[in-house]
């Protein structure tokens, strides 16, 4: 008896770069229930050195082919974020299940043509926003949706990489639409049900300075204010000397939670220069839990046939968020949000 | 013999609500090298009263008795403060060392006149900004000064009351004024040497929503833009449901501090429904340490003639933060420093 | 090309209670490189069922057909402690490598079989000791192999079971046997090369007071003195009101590390109560990272034909401690780890 | 109208070596209602020196001058050990209210004298256990009361010295009867209304291993059983590299609570080495609360000629494990409390 309940999903991955690598390894190797299938990347030969190392068969230069494969039930896009959008709706319109990674879309027409294309198919479709998945962030959650931290007033969220960039290949507004997006959706997570409608944010280039001219910008802060009167604060950094830093906090009439800012161990140390714990150098170090719990969903939700936990409407609301952000730093103001990209 | 430094600094107390009792006791009876010897304050029996508690024989109704009492060498300040600026003058202009509540002023002509008066007269001048005297706030700075931070590039500071306040009698823009005007010293504090630039602040009555009308603003959040390209955010409210919440985060490209959080006490019980620590209720607890620590300096700054460890000037940078977040909030907008009051 | 090194190693599992359950899922589902190819149970029906829900084809009720059968590389021995050391002596015989749950044996004679027939046969033995794989431990492990905490002088180790458990099927020096085991293999851990000389001990029946004429032992101390002068305190109780709590303290001439005391993630709620953090009910939760770790070291160790981590000779130390510790509750006295048994 | 309420407690201070200081300091500047007025000590000059450095007039080196002295109410004995119990007899003799450091005696013999001294003079006798009065165990006691921990099982009492002591200058046993009688009260405290009945320690000297054959010892053990039935260990050493460290552990059947271990401030930074915050160095810097608490408590006592809140009966109980303890170090067995000292 192979039921859709019992065989293993069949998932394919578009793009084997540093994410893709990491998905991969994930559904292949710490996901019951589903099954790497295919890889495809158009680097040369890039797909057929992940597939050989995951032990998956069937490798190809061009995600078509994944879209036509019939044995494929679900893709990964882990492609450059320029192709997302594009891949969401091919991939969509083939029929699969589709796991985007962040962010899902450059641009609010992109962003819908994606949810337009799932929904048009029936397909399910997930934005890669992790954080939701990361126990701290969930624990908050449940505290909001049990009404013990009653109405949230304030809330921040805040991410540090641990730097070592190249400010050469940093495309603009890459601060907001690749790392603060995940902010602007924990923002959203963490307020649940209430939707952004002004942002102003402050931008500039101060890890690498000399690159400031050319548009850089690698440290940034953005107030978000909500329909429902609360107000977060997001604040990203490409470098900080500790390594990878990822925190949250919600303040509301019940309390607060705060979340994230835990060493790489629990051990810590006493010696004669005081009390020391390790700190945690990498994302995929930092959330890996949520990077297994956000495919688990995604699988979960693909044989139930139901919504994604976070879906395309999320995607776009976040960046909506992102691109008003940009926009503020540019013109020194707030920007309404009903009035991005008009 | 009986020298200056030796005798105990003879300190008057004008206001005796409840920061200057607090005041009160902790020069009458927790600082060594001051004595209390005078109180002043108009309502009838107020002085009196606290005096005999405090064991201090000569109660006043006229702030101008004691500035005119010879046997007072310094005065601690703690009326209203739409008082204060006009007290710091007349008790300056009787040679008196001053230590000033925060505020010290509403306006920065107030804040100029304040602080022309101390530097006609020669006299300290110190101001009430006491989380440069907490220990967590003292070692962030330490940090900083020995450059292990580096340069900053982001600082939070927060300030949470307990609640309890009674909106009708919440001056406009106490907020940013009495409130606020603290993190925006903590953020000065902690960005040596750099000034603020523009501020961008929104705020809203969060906690009180029916007084939203008659323009109370209970709950803010303020960007400081600084002129080293720091970013500084403060924010505040008037009711957190677990207490009294102090906090501060300095992030530069050497690392991170973060300042505050602490229990009432160490103890942590793990009990059937977890781990459970003590929260502070109160500022005076919270901040025990800090209060007495910044009397104990303007002690220290009165017997060696030297300026005060945060002084006048101070006092006016962090007003005129505060005035901008006020005007920001009426306009929308990010407002320039300079412009302040122009 | 399907060498050692590529092919998955392939697992039987021996015993599907609670641990074997946990095991065979780890090894089915969580561990690259290994692969689950039989169980065996010889309770009517019980390998079927973990089988069927693990995927697993091969079902045996005498684990004599486990070891009979050609396509099974290695073992996982989670049977009754009981049963420990007759199943190793017979998987060793078969040439299987061998992971076996602790205790491995209950008596000294029955460990040196145990050990002697991974020896004459040249099987991998490793014993499921695993605290030595949680990232605290490890960590503290590190800083005294890099030297950092010099020589050890005091340890600490601390085991609490979340309660519920059932007196009556308790059998007499469970609490050394199979709780405290682990705190003895811990402090050994933690003292590299160092090994037990003297023990004292004193338990009670304080859960379950009306068994202790039955002779129940539910909370127990132990203070284990080491040859190289240090001094090591393990303690239990089956019974923590916060659920589970596994802790250690290695004290020496440079500092300490402390271990464990997570709480279940790292999201804190600061509420009208306190502060608070949950607490972590199971040890499957608390050690999960470990129970898959110990499993790829044995897996890795397979493959390497390299010695286990920790082998029968530190089940055999461990044992000779907790049968110390047994004999000194009943003589009231400290006794020397030689004459154990004799 | 000057009552015994409210004029100040006069107090005297016998012994003016480092403990004798800190409470002269303690006394004469930081203790609202009491006054210091006397010093005695009989170093030549030594009485005079500390007077003078706290303004006290009276400067005497016989500390009977001092009994003899009817301006005193209330003597504070911070003399060496040895003299502790003559100095109480004397003391309460001259009708003046105690207040003895600890060990408060250095047998049960003298123990008894010194409480019978105080008992037929009716005046209050306070022992120096000061950290009853540290807010975490306070606070820990508090749950206790209020039934939240349950009954005791399990108990843990740590102190760890910076180092730096004189291996020639350890009166034997001191490890004993002048460092662990800390923990051993403290356990007492945290068992309330128990009493030990029987303890075994063990000892050795691993800070300083060439003064092992003069019988230093600087590294102990001791395990304590009460009459509930609950366990007791108490650890010492008097080096511990990262500084001065006390802590402490009651495990009940109602979960736990645990004390100590704050750091010096509670900011944490966090750098390229990881996560750092600085650890405490002395006694008098960790318990500072305490050391004003305890004779606070003192002076209200007197004041109330009320029991003090511990006593000499604490005092005898404490001593009686330390000197059990020592010799469950020579006999290397345990020893039961009843039969100490017969």
């Amino acid at each position: 008896m192979t039921s859709v309940e019992t065989r293993p999903v069949r998932v394919a991955l578009v793009g084997s770069g540093r994410m893709g690598s990491f998905h991969g390894e994930t559904v292949g190797r710490r996901l019951p229930g589903a099954q790497l299938v295919a890889v495809a990347d158009p680097a040369p030969g890039a797909a057929e050195r992940l597939g050989a190392a995951l032990g998956v068969p069937r490798a190809y230069t061009d995600a078509g082919e994944v879209f036509a494969d019939a044995e494929v039930d679900a893709v990964v896009i882990a492609a450059p974020a320029r192709f997302h959008a594009e891949l969401v709706v091919a991939a969509a319109g083939a029929g699969k299940a589709v796991f985007c990674e962040k962010p899902m879309a450059l641009t609010l027409a992109d962003a819908d043509r994606a949810i337009d294309a799932a929904r048009a198919s029936g397909v399910v479709l997930q934005v890669g926003f992790n954080r939701r998945f990361a126990p701290d962030w969930a624990a908050a959650r449940a505290l909001l949706d049990d009404g013990r931290l009653g109405t949230p007033r304030l809330l921040r969220s805040v991410t540090r990489d641990p730097g070592g960039f190249d400010p050469s290949r940093v495309p603009l507004d890459t601060i907001f639409n690749e790392t603060l997006i995940h902010d602007f959706d924990a923002l959203r997570f963490l307020n649940p049900g209430a939707e952004a409608v002004e942002v102003y944010a402050t931008a500039d280039a101060l890890v690498e300075p000399e690159w400031r001219d050319r548009g850089l910008l690698d440290t940034a802060v953005v107030v978000v204010r909500f329909d429902n009167r609360a107000t977060g604060v997001a604040e990203a950094c490409f470098e900080a000397a500790y390594g990878y830093d990822v925190r949250g906090e919600v303040f509301g009439s019940g309390g607060m939670a705060t979340m994230g800012g835990a060493g790489r161990t629990g051990m810590v140390f006493s010696g004669a220069s005081g009390r020391l714990a390790e700190t945690v150098r990498g994302d995929q170090e930092l959330l890996a839990d949520a990077y297994v719990a956000e495919l688990a969903a995604f699988v979960d939700a693909f044989r139930a046939q139901a919504p994604a936990p976070v879906g395309g409407e999320d995607a776009r609301a976040a960046l909506a968020i992102a691109l008003a952000a940009a926009e503020s730093v540019r013109s020194g103001g707030p920007v309404r949000i009903e009035k991005v990209g008009k």
